[in-house]
């Protein structure tokens, strides 16, 4: 694996940060957002005596409590068929390791989270990539290039739905295309649903999970790193109906003994969180975003698609090369005594060459700073471009 | 991966405590011991706001307090050469995914902690058992097993010291022909110190990155679970001097994103603990070795070597089958209300048909506990063999 385009540019952050300049981080899916006190206070008044393992699938009273939770957004599973995970990483490398072989290969449509390579290398699976575009939004790509793209070898086609990095949300149709497509060469379909809550403008998520006719095909990779900022607890799940996935998965549960205990109490703390807890988060989210995009919308030749879901967009930029741009902006940028950290696209496609003038930007901070780093952002284009 | 003999135990456990018995768990490694309520305390009073991702190496605080405990137990590390894990399993997973690639081979001296087949599935990797033996203590077998097992798929040697499940402590002159071998065909040397801490009779722990002429070949896995009894936390350490090793598992790392937040406050706490915290621990742990150990060599037709390290002991039992008594124990037998669950030894060795005699027993329990579980096999063994 390279190292990724965004980890590249951390130093040139860091020694911007010590020349005094102040960089905004729309690089990182870091929410800013407060983790709700009522389950930090859950881990801190928990009366543990013993910090024991827990049941490999997890505590099963916040197995039964998700469950819970997944009915009321019109997924119906119960705790058995929920193996709690050390973040939602771990739930893709399950994933991978349970349905998949190494040689076999997994189509995603691109762009896509970037770690999704390191789990299939971990697992050695190959990637396959097809193309989606910023000129529609980033829909899904037509069943043609699905078509074209399965093999004897492929197992599995994932998406990650709303998406990272695009910030799609994938409708209905789109989901029975994907039914359609798994059923007739029988293959999984895994859905990253980090974001399941982050959807915009009225729409509502549909959960692969929540399909007829794919109980057998669908398996769920979620966490609540995103959903109640809580990324640094480590607690995520694997979720499927598939009963001799679920055996396989357990026993890779099993290798590594249990996931993390206090995180699972903050997490089934959160299960318990008043129902309206996520409308003031659900507002904020949706006031950055209209800030975000509207200021890259009134920018010179900026193409920014408006985003349906999750906290990203992804913004095509009248620069050559992105990550050039966005390392000159930490290296030799400053406005009003500010840059702007930025995650060039490229890292986010397994086809070289594709996304090299486009950039995500997460908008992860509060209006004010959005509003700071798009001052920053439209006066270095016009620096750069004249340069 | 076949489901593990102690696996298949737990149903009948499970029946027999719903029946009214008692089931002393001499079958797993779980102390007992209450953490320490220092570090505990640390996670309760942590002054989080949001639960953000930690480096991907683990917090540097962290990591350089922990250099700090390496170098007191005689590994000169720094605060870079440690990468912390989500748990001792992921160290394990890691070093395989370094340094290994799917079809390479791992030569381990059987018999090993079972959980080190699940990983070596993840990756793809061979597990190659050499035999140790009972009869002289488990100790490490002679030089010509290894250089027979070696092939040129061969990558790495992977040891636990103190052993899991034998107990058994390898000497220095022992780690001096596994270097020899290591060095001689090019094999990084995986060290399992899990139990570094847990050596008796006044005998010294030497950990593989401490052998001079083996750093760019030893890797070492480590834990808080059992030093701590913070098996819940989910916090180890992946050490070692081979940059090049580093640099891979450092992506591996990424790709998860971080180990969890609230179990390395934890850790972090655990290494300002006072100097004499573990000496309660170890007598108590002494005493719990003695009594088990003595009660099995009194018992008619048993053979149990003193374990010289970690909290476990083999024992040979005058049974056909021991997967069988183990069950029998929980199905059909009581002794004052009470039996015992072991763990049947046949999950501990990769070749079919080895231990088939042989238990490991966990000394995790306190005296009067252990002294009770040892009425109740010695009643059963001449129950059984009358049957």
């Amino acid at each position: 694996m390279p190292p990724s385009p965004i980890r590249k540019l951390v130093p040139f952050a860091e020694a911007a940060k010590k020349r005094g300049i102040k960089v905004y981080h729309l690089n990182i899916g870091q929410p800013d957002i407060e983790t709700p006190k009522a389950i930090l206070d859950a881990v801190r008044h928990a009366d543990i005596k013993v910090l024991e393992y827990s049941h490999s699938a997890g505590f099963e009273s916040y197995r039964k409590k998700l469950a819970s939770y997944y009915q009321r957004n019109n997924i119906d599973v119960n705790h058995n068929q929920i193996i709690i995970t050390t973040g939602g990483s771990e739930a893709i490398l399950f994933a991978m390791m349970s349905c998949m072989d190494p040689g076999d290969e997994i189509i995603i449509p691109e762009p896509f989270y970037a770690n999704y390579n390191g789990f299939a290398v971990s697992c050695g699976v190959k990637v396959v990539p097809i193309p989606s575009s910023i000129e529609n939004g980033f829909a899904l790509p037509p069943i043609d290039a699905f078509e074209k793209a399965v093999s004897s070898r492929t197992k599995a086609i994932m998406i990650c739905n709303p998406n990272n990095p695009t910030g799609y949300l994938y409708s209905n149709e789109e989901l029975q295309v994907l039914k359609e497509i798994c059923l007739k060469h029988n293959l999984f379909l895994f859905s990253d649903e980090a974001y399941r809550e982050f959807c915009y403008d009225g729409r509502k998520h549909t959960s692969a999970l929540s399909i007829p006719g794919l109980e057998e095909h669908a398996i769920l990779m979620d966490t609540i790193s995103k959903r109640y900022s809580a990324c640094g607890g480590r607690i995520g799940a694997f979720v499927t109906k598939n009963q001799s996935v679920l055996d396989a998965a357990m026993k890779f549960a099993q290798a590594r003994l249990s996931p993390p205990t206090f995180a699972q109490i903050l997490g089934e703390a959160a299960v318990d969180l008043p129902a309206d807890y996520f409308d003031a988060v659900h507002k904020e989210y949706t006031l950055r975003r209209d800030i975000l995009v509207s200021r890259l919308q009134a920018m010179e030749g900026v193409t920014c698609p408006l985003p349906g879901g999750a906290f990203y967009a992804m913004a095509q930029l009248p620069v050559d090369d992105s990550e050039k741009f966005c390392q000159w902006l930490l290296e030799h940028f400053s406005h009003n005594g500010a840059t702007v950290m930025m995650a060039p696209a490229a890292g986010f496609y397994a086809t070289p060459g594709q996304g090299k003038n486009e950039v995500r930007l997460a908008y992860v901070l509060n209006g004010d700073d959005i509003h700071a780093a798009m001052d920053c952002l439209e006066a270095a284009l016009k620096e750069y471009n004249k340069a």
